[in-house]
């Protein structure tokens, strides 16, 4: 059996999303956009490649700003669709594929972007080694992902996400260095996640021969956690980790 | 009044310290030491820089291992004494310096070595500018520290350390976005060490010129665990991270 998940053509998971992302309070609108936003080189004249695009909200951003060229992909028809509909640039093109088969690409981009689409992926040292196949030298790779210390352990009965003392939560960390597939209860039951811990991510990122050039790891704006006042407890343990690198 | 510390001359830390380290049924000897000694490069004919040197036990090894020259360095009288006492190579200097004064030293160094001292240190990003200006181009830094899970919350009485569930251990997490001066009881109280994240760490790194090479984060052997049943633990949370990078 195939492991390559596709939970976003769940019609009930997409319904769930949708709606999520449409509200706009959302921890992508407020937390991981702004960040991975700045973190961004300069687009103009640059080609793209938009790895898990969802809607395309981003590869419809990055023509805004210049991008010679937008390839944008995903492997859920919903999300396709979604961005297809609402696209009007024609430098921007979106195409069904799974991120494990980005070795059938005969192309080279400048940057290849991916917000929150990497912690799907089972085999993270091959993913490294076909982006950076893709990437001409110099180019840019810049990703989110769920942050190691959310996918290391999955809240149960046993393990509550975290407690509550004088105010303050103190989250549950185990098996941070057990590295391999997570299931989670994310708008659907069992939604497959892989958890890598930090190293491995780094030393996967190296071996395919990119050098890293910056890390982030989440926090929330005075103005997000007024919004979301939950999103101080970013700073206890963020959600989301960034990583910018470049081709050797 | 100054930040610097120096609780390797109280004699009480000392003392408890050093029967600690002879017993040889230690983290350092059991889980740190054989990992940095895998991640380290040729060391022949190397000029090698030793910050935070203890008792010496790695320079010997350098000199062992035919480095021309080990320059080894630590704030503690108690600990150079120690060190030159054990030591009977001549291409080993010691000299007690703090690492905060790295920037009066006129030289350059192959290899740059810390075992377990920089979590010591307040300003780290004048750490790795100091470092990067004493290594030769192609020059490697490779040091051990607290991993950030370790520093980031501090055990009290509203945080223990760990909870039991099911023979499970489960670590609490809290404050890992807060950056900046811990006081953990460590054989005297109120030792001060230095929280950074992963992505501070990374950042600094890069920042003063070096390109990170291999990130690891501490495991124990079966061999370990069984002298040390708790190692077992280092899976849910480990105590070491690892950090070779090259000037570039």
């Amino acid at each position: 059996m195939s492991k390559i998940q596709n939970v976003y053509d769940d019609n009930s998971f997409f319904k769930e999303y949708k709606s999520m992302r449409e509200s706009k309070i959302n921890a992508n609108e407020l937390i991981e956009i702004p960040i991975m936003k700045g973190m961004l080189p300069e687009i103009k004249g640059k080609k793209v490649l938009d790895l898990g695009c969802g809607d395309g909200c981003m590869s419809r951003y990055f023509a805004e700003k210049g991008a010679s060229q937008v390839l944008a992909l995903d492997i859920s028809e919903n999300m396709i669709a979604e961005a297809e509909k609402q696209t009007t640039y024609s430098n921007v093109k979106y195409d069904i594929m799974a991120m494990e088969d980005l070795n059938k690409i005969q192309d080279k981009f400048d940057i290849v972007f991916s917000s929150l689409a990497f912690h799907y992926i089972e085999d993270f040292g091959k993913l490294m080694n076909d982006i950076s196949n893709l990437l001409n030298k110099g180019g840019i790779l810049i990703f989110s992902q769920e942050h190691p210390l959310v996918t290391a352990s999955v809240p149960s009965k046993d393990i509550p996400k975290y407690i509550e003392k004088n105010g303050k939560r103190i989250f549950s960390l185990s098996d941070y260095n057990i590295l391999g597939e997570r299931k989670f209860d994310w708008n659907v039951d069992g939604v497959v996640k892989y958890h890598r811990n930090f190293s491995t991510v780094i030393n996967s990122i190296i071996s395919a021969g990119m050098n890293v050039k910056e890390v982030k790891e989440s926090y929330a704006s005075e103005e997000a956690v007024k919004l979301v006042p939950k999103y101080i407890y970013q700073k206890d343990r963020p959600y989301f980790m960034f990583v910018k690198a470049e081709k050797i």
